[in-house]
């Protein structure tokens, strides 16, 4: 009665951001984002599962933080993430997170993960996922607008699963491109740092826009987007922050994941709210095509969504039971008897 | 650069189940009920400063998860917590709960922790707080009907904070008031265990209703409520579960934490919803009374909201890190340049 160590019940295995270091590396970085591509298209595929709602967040001047809930009737998953654009200049991240899965049947938690990194990981997941119905399938050519956290991933992504074979950077931060240069040296990837956006694009079919300013920019205008091209639109991402100008959008066939959050946070904030969009999970369900002809536009209008978290939560779960690399927090009370909260507190203090 | 071990930036506080324990009873328990009280009152007369939403349900057929997020624009928290009436059936606790606090400034989450152990002290914190400007002052008898895990908090709350002399318990399991009265015996209450509703209201000038049941239930009819008391309606806290028949409402003042929520979960989804109820923060501000007669019937139809949870773990917070009873998780990814995430898993594969 009066043992103090945990019992089983009360442990939620915790991925530390060590931890999944050491699992995506055992794994690969390309291969674990090839991994989430197929999670999330399997799990886009049974949409009407999925208990959806638009992320909750709280804003301030600062920034804002948001939570993420999903369900699928057997697990539940939120997250926690960040967006504080004047981060950076003062040594944070702009965007931090972590991860919960829980079991729906009984409510207790079975996992808490740092998720900076592995949202990372699905946001090029995402992307590859997208982009494999949508991308002109002999692309071999991927710009890359914005070489920021994400642009790496982006690139790896690409390369591993659609076959991109040179990746064309540019930031207007030049240290940007050389970091993401360097970081992609010996990856397979030809890598071309560009000096500006217009260079990027020529001979890119996939455009990928990943800039980080929280306001109204114009990252690629109209001019630079050829016919037959597939745009990775995936900065514009809060309202009051886009990438694209309005006339591409006009142009393109646009494809997006769930349409009260991106009608609220993407691209399409600049458009009529009656313009057409198509949602990803009926392409990846076969039912609606995706990439139709040689000269389409496609736009995927990426801002992230819950149920993403959700499949790269249930993937890193499954990989860190595997591999072991977790540790086990005593967060759930669990007395012997459970009506018996005040008589676990008072044995705790005897013993 | 090869160095593994995280950053100061990427430690998280974690208070682990058996750390909470350690840091209530080094206060004492009902030291820690009357602490978290003054702070909820403090924290409720500035009222206006906190983001306020309901908490956000995601329900299935065994039970439901809800996050309830708040701000008062210095710190961001929320609450994890699940509600699975046949959990104690198969072994489980009915509720479990974490609760995170976070700088909104930079949007870094500073604390995780327990909060199945400070969820009870908390409701027992913010009952204390309404009684005290709503029970009468000569108040020496309190009855508290459901002797499940709330009852020993509310009661050692009372006597501490209220000065309650005498517990009269009542459940229709005997093994719970059995449990109870053990767990109080020597804490200075006389504990008087009661074979019905009826016998344990006798003579008490506070009725506290703690029951579980997860339907509409009428633990208290309208005869057994008479003129003067003071009723704690702590168990009727979800759509479809109440506890109170509808006549003593409609005798009662009644009070209640944050209106939008309280007509959901409360009593009061019982009554017309232009039937007027006041709301504690103006009580405790001293902008409207709470008792003004010998004679009133007050009601506190309390859910719980989410500002109460935000000041427990405000306050458990300072007294972690005063008394050093936490542990620090690696939960923030913080590579040396914020735009290097992928550099940083590249070089802790290498290390």
């Amino acid at each position: 009665m009066t043992d103090l160590s945990p019992s089983r019940l009360a442990l939620v295995p915790f991925i530390s951001v060590a931890d999944m270091m050491r699992i995506v590396n055992a794994a690969g970085i390309p291969e674990t984002i090839a991994a989430i591509a197929d999670r999330i298209e399997t799990d886009f595929r049974r949409w009407p599962d999925f208990d959806k709602t638009a992320r909750i967040p709280s804003h301030s001047d600062d920034g804002v933080i948001e939570l993420m809930p999903t369900s699928d009737g057997e697990f539940y998953g939120f997250k926690y993430v960040n967006g504080h654009p004047a981060n950076m200049a003062r040594g944070f991240q702009t965007v931090t997170a972590f991860g919960v899965l829980a079991r729906v049947d009984n409510g207790y938690p079975v996992l808490i993960s740092e998720m900076t990194v592995l949202t990372a990981l699905r946001t090029a997941a995402m992307s590859v996922a997208a982009a494999r119905h949508l991308a002109p399938k002999d692309a071999r050519v991927m710009a890359v607008i914005g070489n920021g956290a994400q642009c790496e991933f982006q690139s790896l992504g690409f390369h591993h699963v659609l076959g991109i074979e040179e990746v064309r950077l540019y930031d207007v931060d030049r240290k940007a491109t050389e970091k993401a240069a360097r970081n992609l040296a010996g990856t397979g990837l030809r890598v071309v740092s560009c000096s500006s956006a217009e260079e990027a694009i020529t001979g890119a079919q996939i455009v990928t826009t990943c800039t980080a300013d929280k306001r109204y920019a114009t990252i690629l205008t109209d001019n630079m987007v050829g016919a037959g091209v597939h745009v990775n639109a995936i900065g514009g991402d809060s309202p009051g922050k886009t990438e694209l100008h309005r006339d591409i959008l006009m142009r393109s066939d646009i494809f997006v994941e769930y349409p009260p959050q991106t009608w609220i946070e993407g691209e399409i904030q600049q458009l009529d709210p009656d313009h057409p969009v198509t949602e990803l999970w009926r392409v990846f369900r076969g039912d609606v095509p995706g990439r139709t002809g040689r000269d389409q536009i496609t736009l995927f209008d990426s801002v992230g969504f819950a149920t993403e978290d959700f499949s790269a939560l249930r993937h890193i779960h499954e990989a860190a039971l595997e591999t072991g690399f977790y540790t086990d927090l005593d967060m759930v009370a669990d007395p012997d008897d459970p009506r018996d909260l005040f008589g676990m507190l008072r044995r705790a203090s005897d013993a």
